[in-house]
């Protein structure tokens, strides 16, 4: 128990208390997240014993800033003498920065409000009053200078003559004083907040991802680039770029024997030419990939890598480092597994290991390895089976020097170890999305995201599919309910993404799974840019760059429809204001109505537009009859029209 | 930024997580608040990367207690693999008290589902993992005696000879290595949390406030016990007992200038006999107040002192600690006032006085000397206009040697300095329960303080009445408004108050004021425990001490009566439930339906038993409908019968 000592020291404690900052998570624990430019709303509760008139500002640094900057906080409720203060600040600098709250007395603006409230009651004598405000304006004055000192001089000297102290009131008197007055009894939070500010790539971006084997290595790929950035994509994501081990390789579709062409699966990495820090000779040299990472850059496009921790049998590092890995008592290697399954292909590390130091060193040089080459945008592959203290030190000793980059955790696993994750630092996170697909499911799911102490720290990033996801949706669904998901992704969640092979409708599943049947893990393919949903997925990726209602999550207010299966939501910034209505029914006509409430800041009557597809609508607050029909299109996207 | 530092210690950081620990205050920055005897239940997120199988016990400490206690934690989805775990404990000494989460890997507890998994799964070859069982029991058995040692030796031995791994899933092995086994990567969290531990009348007690000059003094107080202990009340609450000021006492109804007669406000303290340590001649002797207080304790009541912290003029700290007082630069001495009202009969105390520890001292001192007389509660007067610090250093401090004492805080004021004040450490509050007059004002307002995270730290102790405040409601109604009132404070609150003539129906206002005409504060009066509606109040206090229910607020639920005039709940304790139907409409009657849900816990059918008057109902799940006429009665104060 922290029993306060006896007091001591030579102020008496501070009597103003500043109390419940927002945002914070769990009372500051954590750094919230934010992306440069954003504008940070704060508030306080700040309040002291006694008459006194409180003053208050947010104080803020960001990432490099010697100095802290001011904005000033207001009372929310100050005619009811509330205690919620709130202000707001922008950081422009990406990495780690800091608030505050900053608290203090105005002498004067108290004792002016004194003799304001007796006069008004009618007192006459004001002696006492008076021989107070002479030791404050008479102390201020000294301070002062120029033309405010002159006029404070002036107002003690009236005083002292005996004129009345209504003259005190006077507004030009409290402009001078706010300028020239000391701030009495200054208290701040007992430690700044931390907030942790990214680039808006971390909060808003279109991901696309594909098999650079199946492409041609690295130049196949590079010569995708134009492509790629016309559909709109801001990230391209590679699955691991390295050696794939030979020992137990996978053959197609997750047999337990390679035939003599299988490739394995990229993710059982290593070999004798090398292991994390390698790359697989038949995607090119690191010529090669510098180039891509370079003219991807060219083309607005980062090359995101995967990281992924584990080895095949052949990775280097296991007969360079075998302390690193889990042997059992007779001797044999232990591969992956959590039983009955095993991934007879890889060997996980032992963070138990006496060298665990060693080890956390040789994956921090990995990483920083790549970061190096130009790389900083990392998909983690499941973070959540590895320490979340090892997480922890690896993201903060990278952007320690590149506060830039950016980690995608993709763990699918239970909601707290998820958030869990978030909060020690990763930008993003895999979500469940793909297994959200009744209205409602969306509805608890995205608002639970976009409106609890989540959205502070926890970016989802909405995969409509990946290596590993083909949902019974997609598959029964077939290709009227691939748009369906499109749109949700992409307009529900500023960051989305598509793996390769969704634009071609692929949706047969391996029997008795939720993987693609003859997964490209396993084999190799022959792909182009070429699907018949890249024209919608362009669209989108427009639609979203145009409208910045759009680039948020927190902004999403779901709205009634009338049927279960029309799903509705409006988005605002600024001025920009989008509804989205999506039939999450891939077979049937469903009609409804869009509720557009009053409060959505909306004229009664206005004109919205369909991004998808130019047509125009008039609309009011109110219910708008909707009616979306699969074999037509999946969705509304409508931007409201400002006069 | 806390950025971990590259880790250089010999261990890897712990891999267990144990997070969001509840119930906590602000994430345990204050400490939650129980009475002894409580079951306080508890749950935390705890999880870890890894198959491994985890176990975890809450631990606990209570005041004096030299070693930790532990309970079992459970996981409460644990087929799920759900992270949240839960468990409960006891304390039974009043003071500050601690628990803690700890949590560990059960090596053998993994080992086995390992293998229970694979054989299940039909895996043949199960040397590798036999080879790892070995070392587990090996060691087990070095550490296990008798017969724990001889069969874990024989497992050992039969393994070893080759027989089936499958042995080791019997169920006694497991017992027994519950017994031996050591906790591996024992993990706590970082800081123990803090429980603050009162006695029961911190909870549930009813208090009678009463001027002791309007009974004759200490000795006449004395003799009203034997009546009050047959009331039921539990603590008599008196306003300050010290001599009264003559400089500038108030006169008959607050008015500038005291007759001859006039006594004065007990809450101008202090004259030339003596302040806070003195008291008043006229109440009696030191010795007539020690025989008060223990013939009280005899008959089950405590007395409660005001705690007020301003002086008369005639104070004697006002000539021999000038220094702790506020005078303006002209010499003149500023007395209380919160402008334009004025409190010309007393000063306050000037905190940031250079000697303010001196003035801290002092005011331990008066409350020291009062609880060694052997008073244990206290009823602050005002308390939200003294420092906040003030009272967490001097509450703390004499709880160091009197962990059983009771604060009460006199604060009306904002909500969030109420709940501050509760926070650092007062046991109960005031409230804003007598302007909470209808239906839905109460729901709300009862259903934050027990529905809410202030239910972990603020203890509403609801007055129908105090010197100070004669609601309209009451005023207005007159008669038939108090027995709805006293209904809803003794059945609504564990701790609720009733201040003298109020039994009286006293109901009249001083004009434009909320405060009672010829006001007790300001004359003197001839008392007697003899109002009408004291037999309602002495069977109120007999049920509230027969059900358990009505001795705890947060079991608090409120029901549907499809009437807004009729409010009400039920609580549940054990096999005890109450279930409270209130007119809270004074001038007629009212006719709704109390909807007892399904899931309250009783019989689809039960008989109810009214507590006020013996009348027994044929009751039902579902609606039962009620009829309330004030002419005849406030209220049904219902216990369900159980067969």
């Amino acid at each position: 128990m922290d029993v306060p000592a006896q007091p001591r020291t030579q102020a008496p404690p501070a009597r103003i208390r500043i109390q419940l900052p927002r945002p914070t998570i769990e009372e500051g624990r954590w750094p919230i997240k934010r992306t440069v430019g954003d504008t940070i709303a704060v508030s306080a509760d700040v309040f002291r014993d006694g008459h006194e008139v409180l003053r208050a500002v947010v104080r803020y640094r960001g990432n490099g800033d010697r100095r802290w900057s001011e904005a000033p906080m207001v009372p929310l409720d100050a005619h009811h003498n509330g205690v919620r203060w709130a202000g707001e600040f922008t950081i422009g600098s990406v990495g780690p920065a800091q608030w505050t709250v900053q608290a203090w007395v105005d002498v004067f603006a108290g004792w002016r409000d004194e003799i304001a409230r007796k006069l008004e009651a009618g007192q006459i004598d004001m002696s006492g009053e008076t021989s107070e405000g002479l030791v404050i304006l008479r102390e201020a004055a000294e301070r002062a200078s120029g033309d405010d000192r002159s006029a404070l001089e002036a107002t003690v000297a009236a005083l002292e003559s005996g004129e009345p102290v209504a003259l005190a009131l006077d507004a030009n008197l409290a402009a001078i004083m706010e300028r020239v007055a000391e701030r009495s009894e200054v208290t701040e939070l007992a430690k700044p907040l931390d907030v942790y500010v990214d680039r808006e790539l971390a909060r808003f971006g279109a991901w696309y991802e594909l098999f650079p084997r199946s492409f041609g290595g690295f130049r196949g790929v590079q010569e995708q680039l134009p492509r790629l950035a016309e559909l709109g994509f801001d990230v391209l994501y590679l699955p691991p770029i390295h050696p794939i081990g030979h020992t137990n390789r996978k053959g197609r579709n997750n047999t337990l024997v390679a035939g003599p062409g299988d490739p394995g699966s990229p993710w059982a990495i290593g070999d004798e030419h090398g292991g994390h820090d390698a790359i697989h000779a038949d995607l090119g040299t690191f010529e090669d990939f510098d180039a891509l990472v370079a003219a991807a850059k060219e083309h607005g496009i980062e090359i995101a890598l995967d990281f992924a921790i584990q080895c095949s049998a052949d990775h280097p590092w296991l007969t360079e480092h075998p302390e690193w890995f889990n042997r059992r008592p007779d001797g044999t290697l232990k591969y992956a597994e959590n039983p009955p399954k095993k991934y007879q292909d890889i060997y996980n590390v032992n963070w138990n290991s006496e060298d665990w130091h060693g080890l956390w060193q040789a994956l921090y040089d990995v990483l920083r390895g790549w970061v190096d080459r130009g790389v900083t945008v990392f998909r983690v592959d499941n973070p959540h089976t590895k320490p979340v203290a090892f997480w922890r030190w690896l993201i903060a000793e990278i952007r320690r020097d590149n506060p830039e980059v950016i980690f995608l955790a993709e763990a699918f696993t239970r909601r707290a170890v998820m958030r869990e994750l978030a909060k020690i630092g990763f930008s993003q996170s895999y979500t469940y999305f793909t297994w959200k697909n009744s209205g409602w499911e969306l509805i608890e799911y995205v608002g639970e995201l976009a409106h609890t102490e989540e959205a502070q720290y926890f970016r989802p990033n909405f995969f409509v599919n990946t290596p590993d996801i083909l949902t019974d949706y997609l598959s029964h669904g077939g290709p009227p309910a691939f748009p369906v998901r499109l749109v949700l992704a992409s307009t529900l969640s500023p960051s989305y993404g598509v793996y390769s092979g969704y634009e071609h409708f692929e949706h047969e599943q391996r029997p008795g799974s939720e993987e693609y049947l003859d997964n490209e893990k396993y084999e190799l393919k022959q792909r182009r840019l070429d699907g018949p949903l890249l024209p919608m997925v362009q669209r989108l990726n427009h639609v979203r760059r145009e409208n910045p209602a759009l680039q948020r999550l927190e902004n999403v207010r779901f709205l009634e429809t009338d049927n279960e299966a029309l799903i509705s939501y409006a988005k605002r910034e600024g001025s920009n204001v989008v509804v989205c209505i999506v039939n999450v029914d891939f077979t049937w006509a469903q009609e409804g109505a869009c509720h557009v409430p009053y409060d959505l800041g909306v004229p009664p009557a206005f004109v919205v537009t369909d991004l998808l597809t130019g047509d125009r609508f008039d609309w009011h607050v109110g219910r708008n009859y909707v009616r979306l029909d699969p074999s037509e299109r999946a969705a509304h996207v409508l931007r409201v029209e400002t006069p």
